[in-house]
């Protein structure tokens, strides 16, 4: 690790070189880390592919995926898809909608607000509610025109939506709820699972997700006819042999993602048990830092602990976000500006009157001040607790 | 094999039932098959992915088979896709058309169609060369308006499109020209890789073309520019960790798929060899057979052999496409109507005008007269004979 500290965090810092030379990691700790499923059984379940000599269009160990996660997370139906944007975007299509607005949280991924734009709605983006940093039901209810056409909400880092005030919303003006769950595996509410709500969920099974598939996603529905106009349309809009239904895509999954998947699957919970470990270990030495707000913990809540986002208020920290993401990286932690900027600053997005930063003043602030801290269950409560060691010392020392 | 033939198809053919006796396979023929490579091959590939924890986003295997695929195909840039209809949806938004017209085929795979809808772009079918079955280029010039925005070919079978005046028309019109080159990996024409024409041209690695991933696809181009444009698009539009260029989307292929093609790749050209022998044992036993049109074989081109498409001429041959693709079943062989319907049949598509079938005299009898045969190298030259016998019996029967 270099000791050629950025001289302005240096001055701003007391005593930032022996501090580095102290605490610094040998290997950098990543925002997260894939699990691997052992190699040998990987191969082993490739062999039947192998013989079969099938590798896409809804093969043996797909089928097998679906219906596993269909038990594993307590849904009627899961679609597979090559990624978690294909899965949004056919969501959007399967619920045919006619062009109009969505209405929609800026403070998000680009591939939510992008779908959006490939399926040829506009975005109005509504706050956020402060705590959950996920959509705010009155800022939603106060977006709705008669060009409404849905609801998309994200329930970030895997903290639920106000589902059920969404939910009523959604009945009241008679348009679909929509959820990029892409952070939301797995996660409980009221000892039930959160993808039950909605007409349709997304996941996202991308490699730096707690369930990974390499890439890869899955639509989650109760509606049986919604889950088959979904299974068209992400193989072209092919119905059979001869009829083709809509414009679809391909946004199938190979035979080599969903084996990964079934292994990983089998695991999946204890790499949340172990990722639990690490946030608590985070909470225990960075609660009551002054200046940072930690990720709330709902009673009525399972959380994956997939995130652990963190909110840095420069004045009572002593840094600012940026500070403290330049500051963690000398000390070989690489933490991530995760949503920054918000979707609603993108060049061809400003231009929408509910762009405003005006207009969402809750997600402004929050694009700014949060930090999502390595997460990934082999980091180990004990390298957890060390950066939040870290953070603590940074901040003693930027405000001395 | 079941002896309840389809009453109509036993009175339209004397003496059916014997024959299928004597020639049904005893295994189904599809119409066909993947390679795989050595399983032991793969395994040893992925400890690398394994070590280091790296499943997509330009992996180093990505990386490789990128660089691979280029010095194998000749071509200045190949950027990796999680599908071919994905590849060639980037391809569009990349060249950043304006909403307009595309002049297009409808002789072709949904795809190819679709990403135009996705895009915004409305399709102006015109009709075909009746030898290739691509777009003629006559057509084309008559189908310029001052809407048009590109032109959107595809190789069909892999049997060029007329390059060179493609080229031209594109450049007196500046617009440019895109392939759908799904059919035409490793193609040679005039010596030189057929990939070197148009602005941009689409690969597929479905796990039914000739160099497979599984899923997968590629576009190759000579445009720095655009194949940097590309690499963002594909990736959500981003450029670095705080900046998004375009609504871009997910099109990235993990490197579970990049494995695969990276040792496919080694083998391809074995796979062509295999495939050649194939298409020679049909053209045998077939050429000269009243009412069959067997595909061109140019002399200034090498073509790959991954489809063996056939033209069948009802009146002169005895039996339509339909009833030889049924009666071809009876015999455990299973070919494709590949392509039928055309896309300018689709309900969203027949609404314009160049959709209307009087305008397509050419490709509306394809459409009708195609069937392609099983061609894979594991086939062979003696099972390819026996199904060229077994069509020419169906004649004789059909015609006594």
């Amino acid at each position: 690790m270099s000791m050629d500290l950025p001289p302005a965090l240096e001055a701003r810092i007391a005593g930032l070189a022996p501090l580095v030379r102290a605490r610094c990691f040998d290997a950098p700790r990543h925002v997260t880390r894939p699990v691997m499923p052992p190699l040998e059984e990987y191969t082993d379940l490739l062999r039947g592919v192998w013989d079969r000599r099938w590798l896409t269009n809804d093969g043996e160990l797909h089928q097998r995926l679906e219906r596993e996660l269909e038990i594993h997370l307590g849904v009627k139906h899961a679609s597979l898809f090559c990624n978690g944007t294909l899965s949004l975007l056919v969501a959007l299509q399967a619920l045919d909608l006619r062009m109009g607005e969505v209405i929609t949280t800026p403070f998000t991924f680009p591939a939510t607000t992008n779908v959006l734009h490939w399926n040829r709605l506009r975005p109005i983006f509504c706050d956020l509610d402060p705590v959950t940093l996920n959509i705010s039901p009155e800022r939603v209810e106060a977006a709705f025109t008669d060009q409404t056409r849905a609801i998309l909400a994200v329930h970030v880092y895997g903290q639920p939506c106000d589902v059920a005030a969404l939910r009523d919303l959604g009945a009241q003006h008679g348009v679909p709820v929509v959820y990029d769950a892409a952070h939301a595996f797995g996660v409980q509410l009221d000892g039930r699972p959160l993808l039950e709500w909605g007409d349709v969920s997304s996941l996202s099974f991308h490699a730096t997700k707690l369930f990974t598939t390499g890439e890869g996603g899955a639509l989650v529905t109760a509606d049986t006819a919604l889950d088959r106009r979904i299974r068209s349309l992400k193989n072209f809009g092919i119905a059979d042999e001869e009829t083709v239904l809509a414009p679809g895509i391909n946004a199938k999954m190979s035979e080599l993602s969903a084996a990964f998947g079934l292994l990983r699957l089998r695991d999946v919970n204890a790499e949340i048990a172990a990722r639990a470990e690490v946030t608590a270990a985070y909470r225990r030495v960075l609660d009551g830092v002054p200046g940072l707000t930690l990720p709330p913990q709902p009673k009525n809540v399972a959380l994956n602990h997939s995130y652990f986002p963190i909110l840095v208020d420069a004045a009572a920290f002593g840094l600012d976000r940026d500070e403290l993401y330049g500051a963690l990286r000398l000390f070989n932690v690489i933490a991530r500006k995760y949503f920054y900027p918000l979707t609603s600053h993108y060049e061809w997005d400003r231009c929408y009157p509910s762009a405003d930063p005006a207009n969402l003043p809750v997600a402004e602030r929050a694009a700014l001040q949060v930090l999502c801290l390595p997460v990934y269950g082999e980091l180990g409560a004990a390298d957890a607790g060390a950066i939040g060691e870290i953070i603590t010392e940074l901040h003693r020392a930027a405000r001395p």
